[in-house]
């Protein structure tokens, strides 16, 4: 009965398997092993063209690297004020671009506009080199407040950056969950709508620690090898980290364990809404429910063991609720029935 | 007929013969000189207390210099979001402090609000180590908009900063049309108000290349003698660094020059402000002047050889007007003379 | 037969299962877990006495994290020329303290020798603040080139750096192979000796991914939890790092591991030792071996399928082998059976 | 008879009078002026070829501005050991690249051998992307130690720096006295060499605070106006600082000034190296002066008020003497006089 967050939850089976199998006899490290050049041809075939990928162990990891890929220490990244580059990274980007930017873009439900985004680009620099330079929009796929942005959302953006020169950045931290939500394909809202480079997540969906820095344009791929060397995520054991990944690719098990949390979270949803003062703060579209409760509810919940987390400022009442790959659904249909009991 | 800023204006008299009597034989490099020795003395008195000063050149520096000393690499500092070191500083704040971020902070006429501070630094850090720490708030005295924080305003902000254990830094690079404006001393708006750290600038009133950090929290500045050499801001012949804040801090030049400036912006502001069409974006409280025109004259002007910025969305026709210490009344009155004839 | 490095083993069996173990259920996240307060008291227990303990995943993270707790971004740390952080780090030291310069020091066996780091200390800053200034000292613990420090030696480095007031950090990503070679406890090669700040290894030694910034000197620990962060070194699903570390502690795996490596070593040198045109460039003390072969024994070597990495200029025919926790002694065997042969 | 350095001195008369004439009215800011659009000419002339020159005022800022148009964060820059970059600027190239390395290299007064670097470079990455990438070679012309790189020297680091694909950067704080002493073009000792980018002092020969940097590739040059920028050394009043630049290249003033310190130097030099227990420790090729002097010399001359620095170890009596542009002649003969009333 954890709501807390998707990475409170442990590896899924096939994910558990796929390490322990791994560990068979020695095999050359830092990345030269057989896992690794396996993951590579897997996310080939993911995102139907060729692309580079770089394994690291955390989405923190995924989203500096990325960044300090395409942003210059003079540049400007724009992200959304709620995004996890600007508010919960612990200065991670500024650190990793050697002092870039974090422009914090506001927008309804988590998400950028792409004509607020267009207007901000075109200007952005009206004292030349006295302003930091455009150099990368990021956006966050789920987003931090669990909508998802549609394909032409994306493209809309991806045609905006285009236009001013600036690359684009996918933080997936949640992206299983969002693809699972839009019913399209990784290649559709990623490069075809015009990603550069994304920070593709699988440990928030079943993986112990393991995402991956994905780029499509390649130009951007030519210093990652030494700026994560020099971060320290590049594992000497990388097997166990590729293992973890080639696990989660195959047979679509990211696709199940995603499918699951999402239908987790709307089956509380459907559940809760029709009751007295339950209002969703932000349209469900993925496995983030923001939801607002009347208090007696929230107390008696937690009293009965329900583990989640408020959010924002406390008067509101309002809750965030985090469902994932391993989410029972009888805890689900518990946490319906007994805020329907305490509602009544 | 120059008001595209007061960095265009030269060097004052005064300060220009205390370069030339510098030029005296040979002395101790670094600042081991007996110039530097006196203005630390001069700059005591200033501020009716013992300061620690460095002098440096640019107000980048001071700023970016200043911070570095405040705040750690996972800080956060506060700024008005059109403050100099948010926007016009290509990322040097970002870069000196090794990553921190500065936050944009809202608020009409270029001012934060110590109410707007205070709510932001009480939720600052909802998820604890995943966020930037709160580490410093800077102001901009005179403001970006020309307009001036009250000492009353400044100390409600510094109990802010004290309240939430925060370092208060003030960016001066117009404190002297700040402070003649208000016709306090500056102790009373530094550190009488709460401000730990000031860039106090000299270059735009009237110096050549003179601006100093002073810190009247010792204890942020152990670590400058270092931080101002590894970024090549120690000058070797700091004597004609150090003579220019000397000859601007005796006689009280920069009061002369602050006064002359503001008023000289004041007779513009006079001139003009009955003339149809004519609106003043900010009140006017030093010497930067914000103001929609009608097109027509901000055309005839540009014409007649005015020399002036557009400021913001061209649409507004919002021009900003620079007084500086060597404005010419007569081509304050030419301008209001022509931009009657314009108006008419 | 694979001799090319410790890490291209993989998991020891306890390790395996305690990563299989914890996968029971949902756990708090970023270290608020059961798992990482053990980890916290095993260590205690270790060190014998109260320590603080930060989990990371890679040597480099631990050794950059370590070196930015301990110097100033205008520090100068200490490490021997062929140090890890020296060479084969890709510039993170210099990355994570945003600057400082890792200063080479020479020394016979890998080692720094105690009086010439005092007379390098005691002549650091003849200009004062032009110079970077002493911060720390840096030993690895194996060394490079597989020798162990005496106790009494790192005492004595211990001692000088306490007399410069400079701190003392190990790079331990081999410290159980130099323990047991030493017959000592981890405190007495520790914090008994001087040191402040351990890098502690396991991966090489039998974990998959697991390394702990150990601290003796909680002053340096304050900025860790966000330097950490920052860093994307703070791993979600923590209990998985720090059930590895648990299992390595736990009934002294740790030490059965490295008693293993370091035989299998000592079984291969005096194998080999009296062959023709064999000669050990340093001492053997623990699980890495240099020696020079005759070309004609190499390459019969790598043609038979024993892997091992070149070192150094290849005119002196040196090699580097290493041995693991999962070496077979077989192998040893086969391989000294074959060297003699080729030596024949 | 202050030989303590050659920034002890003041400024030169043509440059005090071109400071004073730029004070004519107002002119654009931030280097749009006519001075500095004049100084760029003047290079293009000195250098007899089109080149991108940026001005700023210290050297230190000079050195890693150009190093950081030079290096990658991962990079590898190598310097003498004795160079000005590797010990005397307080991290400022670690700082300015974000984390390069600078490696020191020892070589015989105080110069890099071309064979030397070549077998660095060479073997510079074992370990691949684990490694510092080298990325640039730094000379110091005149070196440290008053020696000065002969033109077929330079040439023959060139083509190594070009053979290895790494930047050649030469530190010239002193280059007018290198030039001077080497009766070469500024284009010979330079570009026609290999050199990429150039520091060009001119505050220690009679400037008050001038130094450029020089880019002979523009392709280093795209990132200097943003780098410069962040850094805070982009001067408002720009026309003060290019003034400076304009007056020194003009009638060859930077010739007369070098030529006068290195025949100071010289008649010093040839006054007292026939006394006893005098032993100069390297060549005297420009105007610093590395000489062993009896001791009873060194007090007697200390005492007698002449200024100047002790070297190295105490107990070698090794004294630096510095001579400038501004040193009175008939300072040299008096220090040459008591010198051998003291050594009789």
């Amino acid at each position: 009965m954890d709501f807390r967050s998707d990475n409170v939850t442990g590896v899924c089976p096939e994910i558990m398997a796929a390490i322990a199998a791994a560990n068979d006899g020695s095999a050359a490290a830092y990345g030269e092993d057989d896992w690794t050049a396996r993951v590579q041809t897997a996310f080939n075939d993911l995102f139907e063209r060729e692309v580079t990928v770089f394994p690291v162990a955390t989405g923190t990891a995924a989203n500096a690297l990325s960044l300090a890929s395409l942003a210059p220490v003079y540049g400007a990244i724009y992200a959304h004020a709620a995004a996890h580059i600007t508010v919960d990274e612990c200065n991670a980007p500024e650190f990793y671009t050697g002092g870039a930017k974090v422009v914090p873009v506001p927008g309804a439900d988590g998400k950028i506009r792409a004509d607020d985004l267009d207007g901000l680009l075109a200007n952005a620099t009206p004292h030349g080199h006295h302003n930091a330079q455009p150099a990368a929009v990021s956006l966050s796929q789920a987003t931090e407040v669990g909508t998802v942005y549609a394909v032409d959302e994306v493209a809309a953006i991806g045609a905006a950056c285009r236009h001013h020169g600036v690359a684009l950045h996918m933080d997936g931290a949640r992206i299983a969950n969002a693809v699972e939500h839009l019913g399209c394909s990784f290649a559709d809202v990623t490069w075809r709508a015009g990603v550069d480079a994304l920070s593709f997540g699988a440990t928030k969906n079943g993986a112990m620690a393991a995402e991956a820095v994905v780029f499509f344009n390649p130009d951007f791929a030519a210093r990652m090898p030494f700026l994560r060397k020099r971060a320290g995520h590049l594992f000497s054991k990388m097997r166990f980290l590729s293992a973890q990944l080639e696990a989660y690719l195959r047979n679509d098990v990211w696709r199940r364990n995603a499918a699951h949390a999402n239908a987790a979270a709307k089956r509380l949803v459907d559940g809760i809404s029709g009751l007295p003062g339950v209002a969703l703060r932000h349209p469900l579209q993925a496995n983030e429910i923001f939801v607002q409760l009347p208090a007696a509810v929230i107390d008696g919940l937690q009293a009965d063991g329900f583990h989640f987390h408020p959010w924002g400022n406390p008067a509101d009442n309002v809750v965030r609720l985090v469902t994932g790959f391993s989410t029972a659904m009888a805890d689900i249909d518990r946490f319906v029935m007994r805020a329907t009991e305490l509602s009544a």
